[in-house]
């Protein structure tokens, strides 16, 4: 992976906003895969970024940093008894950062945990902004480099192996419980290389499908029974996400044959809007007013990014706060869907790379009919 | 369970301290499982808490709100185009707060977002404490009451039968891959009746034990062989979490049968500290005292609090900002672990629960000698 590359940027955008020092924080109780994209570590680090062009990563796990991870400087977080604001004031002076020197705080800082920081980096001016540097990365993450698509079309062929197996299992009648789609994902995957599942695998029979995430999200219940059954799930692969949904309809009446039409004609309208230099919001937008005009909403966004995260941006909702112009390089997952307490739900999600010369379809799931 | 008796303790809370509102938030960049404890909602939604004691459960799948959950009145976040700060408005003027009332937000609120939050709610008292009614609630949490030890009895129960059938199983020579435990722990579970993992096991043979969190958390390579292998995992039923480890050791050389011995005595001398009255840190500094005596550092805390959460108060660590007196219905897991480059990684890890007539174990993980 070209770290250098990615921290030469931001280094370049410090620099123009004056900041000396920028720390991201990746711990339980606020995860940010930021720091695998600038270092490689997968997780449960501090990352701080000096002005003058230097990395330091403060990992739990020194023995993984070890293997894993590329920065100028890692220092165990036992070093500071694992308090980032301990580790945060010794960065600073590590870096002889001059006196009144900004230094930027995470942007998912909770706001009373700001006065410990601001108290530890006394006579430096710490900031924490919203659209700060944790923001333009997350812009930049957006559209992916030559290595990440390289990576995600290993992902997404893997993720369509196991789709052709889902499918082929559900008709041949040994598909029958929602552990057996579960577990044959869980276990393929690993099979090929994948670091895991992105997110819990969601396996809902008839019965729970009415759920946009169904709770649990599986059991040992019935699958592919008669009616509408849904299947989400997403593998990772050096990192990366993907994320798509299968939905089984076993002898759909009428009234739930009507949902999967209009999720699978969403499905295509979205895709046709998936062009550099359309808006996301717009692009959902669309898919809102299509559904409006059948008398239906849609209960979340069209869609979002994928890559290091299962959610990242561009995020497809129609809501100006996300809103982005799609670029060449941009990964998204696209997912109409409909749910109805009584009928069940039915989602149909695929990840497309979008390149100057249109969408290209990276996954191949559907409505499966049986 | 008794919703009711956990909200009034927090509304004379809020009565003691002025808080004429307060909000919990569970959103996927900030989960809370206290929305569940408090109303019975798994998640995706926001909790307000009026000083007139009502409740506002604003879910984001009103399906499985409509199921579960428990609230004076519920209504759908897409109302409020799923913005938080659109939301909290709506709820002071439904609760018809007085001009000028205090208002608290989730103590998690990121430092640049409360000033949006500050903006919606113009006229009111916006707050955000580090001990708030969060903090509060966390520490009530930590004293489980009868319905919840109930449930987790019944979670340590299922717990220790998968533990048999693993030990079983790899004594038999049938648990021959990380996927082989992982499998088994994921299908048995689900036939138990529980709502999942509680966090992705951690199943790591002997070449990939050194890990505290192996990474990746399991693959399909070999399990149980020669040297030392970790298998951590928990269930989860009915919300309530178990959390143990299991080290399989087979043929362990002298260097790893010493730290096996190690973890066996610390585990030993921490179930004799888990007394009603003494303080989590003290438990902690105490292990880190035997382990010092023989050489050795252990690189995580020694344990912590299981309930709603996998990882909750009281934490076992050797450090004054997580200290907390030990009372008669906490459960705790206690996890005392020894990581080597070279040799290896073991960790051994129960759940207790302390009572006034001392520590009551709840599960039975064990180092595995095969």
């Amino acid at each position: 992976m070209n770290y250098r590359a990615r921290l030469e940027r931001i280094w370049d955008a410090m620099a123009k906003d004056g900041i000396a020092m920028t720390m991201f924080e990746d711990c339980e109780a606020r995860r940010d895969t930021t720091i695998r994209w600038l270092t490689g570590q997968p997780g449960d680090a501090l990352l701080f970024l000096s002005a003058d062009r230097k990395s330091l990563l403060v990992p739990w796990d020194m023995i993984i940093a070890g293997k894993r991870a590329t920065a100028d400087e890692i220092v165990p977080y036992n070093d500071f008894d694992r308090i980032a604001s301990k580790a945060i004031r010794a960065a600073a002076e590590r870096f002889a950062l001059p006196k009144g020197a900004k230094v930027e705080l995470p942007s998912a800082t909770p706001y009373p945990a700001f006065a410990a920081f601001a108290s530890a980096l006394e006579g430096f001016e710490p900031i924490c902004r919203e659209k700060g540097t944790a923001d333009l990365t997350l812009s930049m993450r957006a559209v992916k480099d030559a290595d990440e698509i390289a990576i995600l079309r290993k992902a997404t062929e893997i993720t369509n192996e196991i789709i052709d197996m889902l499918i082929r299992e559900a008709v041949a009648g040994r598909l029958n419980t929602e552990a057996d789609a579960a577990l044959l994902i869980e276990l393929e995957s690993r099979k090929r290389g994948c670091e895991g599942t992105g997110f819990e695998t969601l396996s809902a029979g008839p019965a729970r499908s009415f759920g946009i995430h169904a709770f649990p999200p599986w059991g040992a219940g019935p699958f592919a029974t008669r009616g509408l059954s849904i299947l989400d799930f997403g593998l990772c692969y050096e990192g990366y996400n993907t994320d798509i949904t299968l939905t089984f309809a076993r002898a759909p009446d009428p009234k739930q044959e009507e949902m999967l039409r209009l999720i699978e004609k969403a499905a295509a309208i979205a895709q046709g809007e998936l062009l550099v230099g359309n808006r996301s919001a717009a692009v959902a937008a669309k898919i809102d007013e299509f559904f409006a005009g059948h008398g239906r909403r849609m209960a979340h966004g069209l869609g979002h990014g994928v890559g290091l995260d299962v959610h990242e941006r561009p995020f497809l909702r129609n809501n100006p706060s996300a809103d982005m112009e799609l670029k060449s390089g941009m990964v998204v997952a696209v997912e109409p869907a409909l749910y109805d307490p009584d009928l069940g739900g039915c989602r149909m999600e695929n990840d497309f790379l979008i390149t100057d010369s249109g969408p290209e379809m990276l996954t191949r799931s559907r409505v499966v009919r049986i």
